[in-house]
């Protein structure tokens, strides 16, 4: 099976595919999140995945509108914790490194530990990968990248220092994209995502959330979203526990349609575990 | 009057702090958010501006992270557009521009401008007003930045091209931070933000929204944020219609406490109002 994602080889995207998937199939990088989404839809990925949202950087609007602008449904999520780490050439020691290169947010992310190297240059570039493969290509041996483990495999690279980023809490929420609804197996463990708005009317939320409360349906993630150019319109993003071919979640949806202007399901899925990023030699 | 953002000479955030602010005050730039939070703290500056969310990025988690940590009030709020640019040296014409300089975010905003140009080499730097004073700096003939109006004016270079962003709903709300909280004068157009947890019971957050609705308050902003290492534990963001000195919004707020764990206040403030960024001679 093909699966796509946007980014290059040693992308956290890839790592997180690999663990959901396991090493049974053909991981593809394309370039964009859009194009993960067009690969999916035109049949020449069976399966996409992308980020929707991070522990400290919040939801991915932009992925949830690729979502609502397309057909695909939501078949699985996975959590990985996104741990960097400081890789240079063989040889290189921690006080050769006079530059680091890296995407700005890896950059960000190590500030404490960069604050404490002192007097490095910080290299911004386009992605961890890149960091990696430029120091590896030019054998630089005064810089160093802040990559993922995987990337100093992968380029074969030393790894002068692991887990330097700031706030360990850093979870990044992966979400599967089919063009087939999933069949989750295990009811207990499921969830489902839906979109949708409501009439500016005072309780409209209240009301919403109701159909939910009545029927014991415990909610997962709830999260308003102004639409910009429409004053007091609001997009709502809920994640509720339970699967849609369910009875009960089934009658709450049916419910929540009568209190909406606009309602789409993006599908039931087995909710995800949270892992660290793995590596492989390849 | 003394107002800490984090960034550069022409960042968004200054843009905004500008608009918000007038042309009175003292706009002062330190390296991080965290930066900000301090400066004010310590009375080193008597307000700061920060992004706390963004149309299509989402809420920025760990400005609410800083926010909790520590004693500030939230005073006001300005929503800005975000147009970015392409700016060259005088004598550089679109067809002479091989490469393109800026922040990672602001290459990926302007994705399908870029595509259309062809064969153009992306340059990502730390930021946006970095690209410009690089381009100018070295006097490159064949570059161009992605940058504000405001960098053309404060490098004096040329705009080649204006609003070439992909989507125009691009707006980032900025928060003003102090260390005593405003005393709004009307209250028709105040909000109020507040964080709270709930227990792990269903239909919990019901109840909690219920304490608005029964007393005819707008809810103008909600967002669950799960608390990661404890699970089934959440974090709720809420901005809700109206100042907490008034009756109303009191009494909410006194049946809130009765169901959360943990309740805090951050603040009430007049509402914002979306702006576009504008420019000005130095």
């Amino acid at each position: 099976m093909k699966i796509a994602f946007a980014g290059e080889k040693g992308a956290f995207a890839e790592l997180a595919a690999a663990q959901y998937f396991g090493s049974r199939h053909v991981l593809s990088p394309v370039q964009e999140f859009d194009d993960v989404f067009k690969t999916v839809a035109l049949g020449k990925a069976e399966q996409g995945i992308i980020p929707i949202e991070n522990s400290l950087t919040g939801s991915i609007h932009q992925n949830y509108d690729l979502l609502l602008d397309g057909n695909l449904c939501i078949t699985g999520e996975i959590f990985l914790r996104v741990a960097h780490c400081l890789i240079a050439n063989h040889g290189v020691r921690l006080r050769d490194v006079k530059r680091v290169f890296s995407h700005p947010q890896g950059l960000a992310q190590c500030s404490r530990y960069l604050k404490k190297m002192r007097n490095v240059e910080r290299v911004p570039v386009s992605n961890t990968a890149v960091a990696a493969r430029t120091i590896k290509d030019r054998q630089l041996l005064d810089a160093a990248a802040i990559a993922s483990l995987q990337a100093a495999i992968d380029y074969d690279m030393n790894v002068l220092a692991q887990n330097i980023e700031d706030n360990k809490a850093n979870i990044t929420r992966f979400i599967i994209l089919g063009r087939k609804p999933a069949s989750p197996a295990r009811v207990k463990t499921c969830k489902t995502s839906v979109v949708f708005s409501l009439k500016n009317i005072p309780g409209a939320l209240f009301k919403a959330l109701s159909v939910f409360a009545l029927r014991d349906i415990d909610l997962l993630k709830i999260e308003s979203r102004p639409v910009h150019g429409k004053p007091f319109e609001y997009l709502f993003y809920l994640d509720f526990a339970g699967d849609c071919g369910d009875d009960r979640q089934t009658n709450a949806l049916n419910h929540l349609k009568e209190i909406t202007m606009f309602l789409r399901t993006f599908g039931s899925y087995e909710r995800g575990k949270l892992v660290e990023p793995e590596c492989k030699k390849r």
